[in-house]
């Protein structure tokens, strides 16, 4: 509910996507070798997602890091990312990391714990879930979650072309991810409290295969989406919202995320800082500007 | 070839699970609140693992560290990580990393690197990776794995109840799990040069389901099967050797985990140093010597 009523505020559901891939890192930023074994690369790049975040922050009312992008520099990937959550919450931007987690109960626990509990240096507003191994390597995010008033979005529908090689099988109860998607809503109504408008509980789905959103839409009521696949990836702005429901100010129902289209704009390869600022806030204002279109 | 040919030599296909599931570290190596948000807990951590590492050094070809729990512990955990990784090299023990990760394309890059890079500091002969997301979350590791001679585990087959949830859906063309190994082995055929015994791809199978290990074996002859759910979870021996083949010096086709059994026996909780290392060494003794009787 906190993330809708800020979406609302701000009139758009774009989730910037923090994926520092370093040969992508604009070139004011660069220092050393920009290798995942120099140290410096971590100091790069916390100047570099800094930058990105003072520049987002009232704009955008979510920031999504990737972790594998932190996780390749080893501990000071780990630390510097620890700087950027931070820097996000003194932004007031909420955080959703992407760390596509999954594991059996006690190791699920283990994850929750370092993302979703407040005692955590770590902790973030929401975190990625990976559903492979069943629901009970599920149920141990979304009740922690549930309980200390933090999301959980499962992966459910993804948007690279190989995610369809599983998760569109038939199985006889429907393709793989309705067979997901149904096992998530009853998960939803057994762990999380039904006094909000939209769940604790979220889902992927995907900008690149609009009719599955409508799919799962049917399924999961009151489920934020975050929907992957947008620009880059080759989703429209339409297709990103396909499955979002009439609301107060317009289509609502989750978040868009924007990776590579925001951070890294043609433009923005330059060696001035200043023509950096300019082509990056026109990427975020052409991206929000084409999501408020069809919200 | 190379953990296969350690297993030969020692007679045994036990893994050693490094799960330090902070509530049940043993006394003598306990330090301060031992909780996640208390900076000398990885310090703990480090002395435990340390012990056990040299204790099962020349008696073990591998350990599995359970990234989850280093990882909780933010960035001083990923540090111990890496003390605990050159620990490992110097005693010559074989680490697969339980990390289960998975993402589309570039980003599972991202991990490949992390962790199956020569030149990375986290660096491991092998790691876990989920499919979830399709043959193109799958491909980068298994590529990079097959380059710098490392392998990679890919999740099949899980044994705990609920990941019979997804993976033992009928889908038309074999149960959900079957599909995925089916297309493992398209993906070792074109991708795993053919000249080693066992191939560099492996999968995860489930002592707690053994009738699924010999449906996995007769699909992927030449993986290599790194089985979960020994022991503390309820598999037997014979149940977790199943889907192991006749080699030169018995069954063999795989390793066998055992995680807490080993590391937590019941008598090793004393603040006697010198208990616990009997306590250790005879847990390790038993579990190999019920694991020779059946290969």
């Amino acid at each position: 509910d906190e993330l809708i009523s800020r979406v609302r505020v701000l009139g758009h559901p774009l989730c910037v996507g923090l994926d520092p891939y370093l040969d992508r890192i604009p070139p004011p930023f660069r220092r050393g070798s920009m290798t995942i074994g120099d140290p410096r690369t971590a100091d790069a790049v916390a100047d570099f997602l800094g930058a990105v975040i003072d520049r987002v922050s009232g704009k955008v009312a979510v920031i999504k890091p990737q972790i594998a992008l932190f996780e390749q520099l080893g501990w000071r990937g780990m630390k510097m990312l620890e700087g950027i959550l931070d820097r996000a919450r003194k932004q007031h931007l909420l955080v959703l990391l992407d760390a596509k987690r999954g594991d059996i109960g006690a190791t699920a626990e283990g994850y929750a714990q370092a993302y979703l509990d407040p005692s955590s240096s770590m902790s973030v507003d929401a975190m990625t879930v990976n559903p492979y191994m069943g629901r009970d390597a599920i149920e141990p995010f979304v009740r922690r979650a549930a309980q200390d008033r933090r999301g959980v979005f499962v992966l459910v529908r993804n948007s690279n072309p190989g995610s369809s090689d599983y998760q569109c099988l038939e199985t006889g109860k429907g393709l793989l991810f309705e067979v997901v998607a149904h096992s998530l809503h009853e998960i939803e109504e057994r762990l999380v409290a039904p006094q909000t408008e939209w769940s604790s509980l979220g889902i992927t789905v995907a900008a690149t295969y609009p009719d599955d959103s409508d799919r799962i839409r049917a399924i999961l009521p009151r489920t934020l989406f975050l929907v992957l696949g947008y620009g880059a990836q080759g989703g429209t702005a339409k297709e990103a919202v396909r499955g979002f429901v009439p609301g107060p100010n317009g289509m609502e129902g989750g978040l868009v995320n924007a990776s590579r289209a925001v951070l890294f704009p043609a433009d923005g390869m330059t060696d001035n800082v200043a023509q950096w600022e300019i082509a990056f806030d026109l990427a975020v204002e052409q991206t929000i500007g084409a999501l408020r279109q069809v919200v």
